[in-house]
Formats: C-alpha cells, sequence, structure tokens
C-alpha cells in the first residue's frame, strides 16, 4: 500500500510504501520539516522505517532521511551517480530496495539533475521531478540536461504500459498523480519534438530555488552518526 | 474512479468521481478558483459533468458549481437542510445521485453546518467537514453543534466498516486521506467522550474565517442561469 503526503510550503510529495506483513516501511522523497507529521502517522499505523530514498539531490527543500536515521536507524538509499556523501546505498540502474513483501526497482534518468532515478514499484513510478503532470523538472543546473531528460522519459517512462500510475516529486496544482498514458497524451513539454522540447527547456528563464545553497549541501552531505 | 484534487489556497479537497462506461462525472466541493485546472483535467481524461455536489454550505472559500452548470448544464446538488435557493437538487437522507454506473448515497450529518452531509460511494465516504484527519470541523457557527457533531459521526460514520476510506473537506497538514478504523482508534477529538468533546469544541477560540461574509452569501444562492 501506497500513502502520498504533500508538503504545502515546497509543494514536495512524499510517499510511504508499507510492507502490510512486516510492518516494515520505505520512504520516497521526506521532506525534513514534515519529520513529525510523517512520524506520527507511521507510529499511529504500526510501521517502521527501514528505507529512505531520495529520487534527486533536492535544491528546493531538505530531505528528512538523516532524522529517520538517527531515530529508527532506517538505511539512506540516494543516487551512485551523483555526489552525496555518507548515505548508506549508493543505488544503480537496475537496483532494487526489498523487504519481504516490497520490491521497488531503480531507474536512472539523467535530465532534472544527472544522478535523477525513478523508482518502480508494481504498477506506479514514482517520478521525482523528471516527469511532473503535465511537466517536468527544470533542466539548467546540478548536472541537468534536455537533451537527457528527453531520452530517459521517453526511454524508461514512456515505454511501461499506459495505466501504470505517476506518483511525481511535486506538483504545483494540487494534482496528486497521473499514468503513463495521460502523459503521453497530454504532457505539453514531453509530447513535442526533441529538438522543441530542448528550446523550450532553454527558455524559461525560472529564478533559481530559494533554498538552493541550503538544501543541495544538506541533501549531499548524510555524515555517519 | 475517484480523482482528488487540492486547493493550496483554501486546503479543499475536490473530488472528481468517474462513471468509466457513460463518461460523465460526479463533482464533490469544487472550489471557484480551480474551476479551469478541473474542466481541463476532465476534457482531457474525457469526461463530463453530470453534477456539482456540496458537502455543506462552505464558509472559506466559493463553489464552482454555478460555473460548470453554466458551461456544462450540470445540476448543483445542495443539502436539503440548509437555506441555499436556486440549485437544482435538494438532497435529504438516503437520496442518491446516480449515473449509469455510479451510485453516491447521501448521509445528513449535521453538527459542522446543520445542514452538512457526507457521501457515501462503495467502500468510501466523503466527510466534508464534518469528519477530518484527526480533527473535525469546528461547530460554532451556521447551526453548528458539537453535540449533533459528536452524534454525526458516532452513529454515521463509526459504524461503517473499519476500511472504509475516508476522504475529508480539508487537510492541513497534506494528509490525503484515513479510514474509519484510523480515526475511530487516533481521532484525537471523536475518541473523546461527548462531554469532553463538547467542552473541548466550546474553547477552540477560533477567529472567524476570512471570506466568510462572502463565501456564504455567494453559497448560499445558486439564481437559474
Amino acid at each position: 500500500m501506497i500513502r502520498q503526503l504533500f508538503d504545502r510550503v515546497s509543494c514536495t510529495y512524499t510517499y510511504i510504501v508499507l510492507d502490510l506483513k512486516t510492518r516494515e516501511c520505505v520512504v520516497i522523497d521526506p521532506v525534513m520539516e514534515q519529520f513529525d507529521r510523517d512520524e506520527t502517522l507511521m507510529k499511529q499505523w504500526g510501521y517502521t522505517p527501514k528505507y529512505t530514498l531520495e529520487t534527486h539531490t533536492h535544491a528546493d527543500h531538505i530531505s528528512a532521511a538523516k532524522l529517520f536515521r538517527e531515530k529508527y536507524k532506517s538505511k539512506i538509499a540516494v543516487s551512485s551517480y551523483g555526489l552525496a556523501k555518507g548515505a548508506d546505498i549508493y543505488l544503480k540502474e537496475n537496483d532494487s530496495i526489498s523487504t519481504e513483501q516490497i520490491s521497488i526497482k531503480v531507474l536512472h534518468t539523467p535530465g532534472h539533475t544527472e544522478e535523477s532515478l525513478c523508482f518502480l514499484y508494481k504498477e506506479t513510478i514514482f517520478t521525482g521531478d523528471t516527469l511532473l503532470i503535465r511537466g517536468c523538472g527544470r533542466t539548467d543546473f546540478q548536472g541537468g540536461s534536455a537533451d537527457d531528460l528527453y531520452e530517459s522519459v521517453h526511454s524508461k517512462i514512456f515505454t511501461l504500459p499506459s495505466e501504470t500510475k505517476i506518483f511525481p516529486g511535486h506538483d504545483y496544482q494540487g494534482r496528486l498523480w497521473s499514468s503513463v498514458g495521460e502523459e503521453k497524451k497530454h504532457n505539453p513539454r514531453l509530447t513535442q519534438t526533441k529538438e522543441q522540447f530542448k528550446e523550450l527547456m532553454q527558455n524559461l528563464g525560472l529564478s533559481y530555488p530559494e533554498k538552493m545553497n541550503v538544501a543541495v549541501p544538506a541533501n549531499s552531505l548524510f555524515p555517519d552518526t
């Protein structure tokens, strides 16, 4: 079972995947400021966090991974394609994070950032900022590349069955999930040609995330506790 | 199928129940400012709104019901226990709102406001502000009554099977849904005795909703178009 949670400040979605048998859970993209909320819910549900997974080195919020490890000895799993230090597990393409009844497969999907990952669990993909609902993450820092993002989405996400549910890393309009079929048809960016997409991504004119200078270093260093 | 949507300003959840066969849908508690978002999604999914349902006369946001009726001739369904004028359907206890494959049953659950309704659809209940996740709506205006709310929740919601999913009218902490079993066990207000609950509700010391003087009249009058 998957529980989805929302952080109103950064518009980040956190996901908690529950192993109904062992009562362990896997937390994807937890937000530091929401640690108390998430911990309270887990306790009430009767679950213990076993792993925290990061889709990428977030620039807009600080991960709660360290807080979970400190309190629950959960393992911090991050991309092996980036610069993060001090994590417990470095994830590569085709790796799996597993409990007795959960198996989450790792896809390396560079583009938003060079180390970005997606996580596939049953008929659901957690896309981080690689693919958003009717959008995608920006590609102008942290090794981002519009070329790579287009390839990642088209070769690793859009090749999944249409009914695959998409749980994104963010949504700024209050939409909760989508599907591969929906995005293949209605994503205004990824339905364009690669050349059109690259031009579009070059001209977004976005300012840098407010928390970037704090969040990226904090999310890159998980010192041993 | 149910799609849940969130309005970040008022923290309101809107629900769209889809009839996969007729491609009609029923919209519960739509928010005026989110009309464009909701309409775009429905068009992309290939659905036409047939009914809009209001759990109660909201004091914190203006309903989009009139916009849907103007554009799609959808029927506005509201509580028969309140003061709303100009709606198309006035809902009473045990009524149903139906399309070919959807049947939504009406429960009258006074307490947050005197006319408040909950809607039961398969193993899901849309509780409006009668029952929130680990909380409940305030009971200090619009005919609200802590006594009534306690009775409504205990006699009409907590008597449903534990696994019944609760989709609330709001959440201010980014939690999306709950279940009857969870709330019976963990709701800090509704697990108390009625006397304790009444005392607690009397002492919340909340200020009036900012939009109340605009929203309540707007949500009470649905003039013929």
